[in-house]
């Protein structure tokens, strides 16, 4: 076990830097403390999910196949054997094995929820019902449990059975439609986001329904699904093609409404400039010293910029190219216009800011050593998010579970030789 | 007021078309019924945040600049007057005009405050404390009260004071270093993402506080920022760089580790195919008629299909060439393979699956007429997220807001008067 929260200098880790001592200590628990969470995910989307609750202070009980376990701790690259994949959502668990086809499994896995506040799950719709635990069974039997469930596109619907992967949920969404260059193929986004943008709705989604529960002692059935929630991300872009039925155009990183806005050319590399209001572009052109642009009839507009794109992107590449990455950044911050380095992520973990913000976090990973993660987005003032404990291995937990919930020493041993735990 | 949870057929809106018969008429009031958001946020990422909590539920006290309103109001296509793009973000809240310039301004804020939950702001760190509210003083005043903040870097750190934009916080957090062509250039998502993932990840945040306000009666300041959210998307790809220094590279469509995956060519245009293991491998291959590739040495594994991805993409696309993108839908998720079309904006919205989830949202807006949003990501089954009122008019509350201050029409003449409301 490891804490996060207490850094040498005595500052408070996942809160940044910002000095604490005019308010009280915070409290090691987490906001999320107390609630205890039966987590029969694998993969991506509902480990992420349970990793942002246990993160908060929520006790997490990791259910795995036995022997086998999350596919995901034999993907990606190992460290000692052991997948940094896996420790990257897995954190802040504990892992029990159970094998959930046999009778046996089954009436401890109702034992587990006996006590716990929370279900979550991420099987194809059905699968969780086939296992005797439909939404009627589990709303009778566990009147006060919060359910949370991830899938591909909803438990209901023409599709609800096909199977699902991020690459599909961000094609059907309409969220690679609009990325990539004008007049080249819809691209997706690298990182699996339509399983972390689940992830978030569903940690959102089951803390919404325990304060409901915290209130009126009920529980609820929360659902998310990978399509659904990029649709919703899908925003102004959506707004825009709802009130013109113009389907937006890819436009690379141009921004489709506002110019001067994107990448451009320094004498080092790419700097990215964003001022996103005439005042902003206003104080560009100033630091610029092409003030003067704003009076070209080419230019005096938004609207006539966005037609004249490449002859002012030509003139302001022509400026720009004269000075380093660095040296802009400097200066267009100081005139308060946003902008900054295009990171890849060795930059973006050595950048001072995201050091600061502990973006970073080291897990002590016992005889495999250290794995390192991204940290905490989400910060607490008063009951920070903390490491815990690191990704356990595989049934690590399985003897310590089953002894909190009766089951002796003896017992245990003859439900290893079963091959149920 | 229009509710969107039941439909004309009797089912409910927002956990798709699953028949409920069997289940207890769910809640009209949603998880967050009984708390009472004050809002103080503009643009997009405060405002998708505090949505969230008033889809499910919240009282939303949108609190606004006197005749210039959130700038979101002017931007963006209008319907009849009034901002697609607003509307998007905003429904589910009162409007409330208040200058916090005034000193009476501030004084009506700190008797909403009295009486209300949650406060969220997304200015730039520091902005709050010089209106008087610094956190040490909210803590005291309102020591039950969650403060939810949004900002671009973090309220410390070497960069808390630089003014932040969504296309710089992409670029910093290494996100668009990984998106884009193999051999092109970073590329941004379209959608303003670092910007609704902080939403996510603040409406989390705020919920995880609520349940521990409940339980403890402490008040909490949750912050996320944009930067910081993104980091965290990272996922596995930081992962991969922190176990072995290797800095991803960019592969447009394709997956880093896997292949066959990503966009195929039909006779009438492209499916995205997403085989995420051996066994789907074996299913596609056998559904195309080509298992006997599995045999060839150059593609009988993982790593050496990555290694032989032209021949092999070629060898796929002369099959996937024979038949429409639907009928290859069709008989692939038949078979058990991920597989979808990519669909531009308009043909997610009118696809069966996505119109099932109720992903498109009418709101009335009065004399507006209707306003088309996109729809609730989070399904509820027992207290279900549902359109209460749609997106306010500028000060559309004020008189409601103000009267159930106690402050009457006369005091109110003369706030108006006066300029603070």
């Amino acid at each position: 076990m490891r804490s996060a929260e207490i850094t040498k200098d005595g500052h408070l880790a996942s809160f940044g830097n910002l000095a604490m001592s005019s308010l009280s200590a915070p409290s090691s628990l987490g906001s999320l403390a107390g609630i205890r969470v039966i987590d029969l995910t694998r993969v991506i989307s509902g480990p992420f999910a349970t990793q942002m609750l246990g993160d908060h202070g929520a006790e997490i009980i990791k259910v795995e196949t036995v022997g086998e376990g999350d596919v995901v701790r034999r993907q990606g690259n190992m460290i000692n054997g052991f997948s940094a994949y896996f420790a990257q959502f897995n954190r802040n668990k504990r892992s029990l094995t159970l094998n959930l086809r046999s009778e046996r499994g089954r009436r401890i896995l109702a034992s587990l929820l006996e006590g716990a506040d929370v279900l979550v799950e991420n099987y194809r719709p059905g699968v969780l019902a086939s296992m005797g635990l439909d939404d009627e069974t589990l709303r009778q039997r566990y009147p006060r449990l919060v359910v949370g469930r991830i899938n591909g596109f909803g438990s209901s619907g023409p599709y609800r059975d096909r199977p699902a992967y991020d690459f599909v949920a961000q094609a059907m969404s309409g969220f690679m439609g609009v990325n990539g260059e004008a007049g080249g193929v819809p691209m997706r986004a690298a990182p699996p986001i339509s399983d972390m943008v689940a992830s978030l709705n569903l940690a959102f989604g089951v803390s919404a329904a325990l304060v409901r529960r915290e209130r009126t002692g009920q529980g609820e059935i929360v659902e998310t699904a990978l399509t659904n929630g990029l649709v919703a991300m899908m925003g102004y872009l959506a707004a825009e093609y709802f009130a013109t039925g113009e389907v937006p155009k890819r436009t690379g990183n141009d921004h489709p409404m506002l110019y001067p806005y994107g990448l451009f050319t320094a004498a080092d590399g790419e700097v990215a400039i964003a001022p996103s209001s005439e005042t902003m572009v206003m104080r560009l052109l100033t630091a610029l010293g092409q003030q003067q642009l704003l009076e070209d009839p080419r230019f005096d507009s938004n609207d006539k910029r966005m037609q004249h794109r490449e002859p002012l992107r030509e003139r302001l590449n022509s400026v720009i190219g004269q000075r380093t990455v660095a040296e802009w950044i400097t200066q267009l911050n100081e005139a308060g216009v946003p902008c900054g380095r295009v990171h890849d992520i060795a930059e973006t973990f050595e950048d001072p800011q995201i050091q600061h913000q502990q973006m970073r976090l080291e897990l002590d990973q016992g005889e495999v050593g250290h794995i390192t993660t991204t940290g905490f987005p989400v910060k607490m003032r008063e009951a920070p998010a903390a490491v815990r404990c690191p990704a356990p291995q595989l049934g690590e937990h399985t003897d310590e579970i089953l002894e909190e919930l009766g089951i002796g020493a003896e017992e245990r041993r003859a439900l290893y030789d079963q091959g149920v735990i």
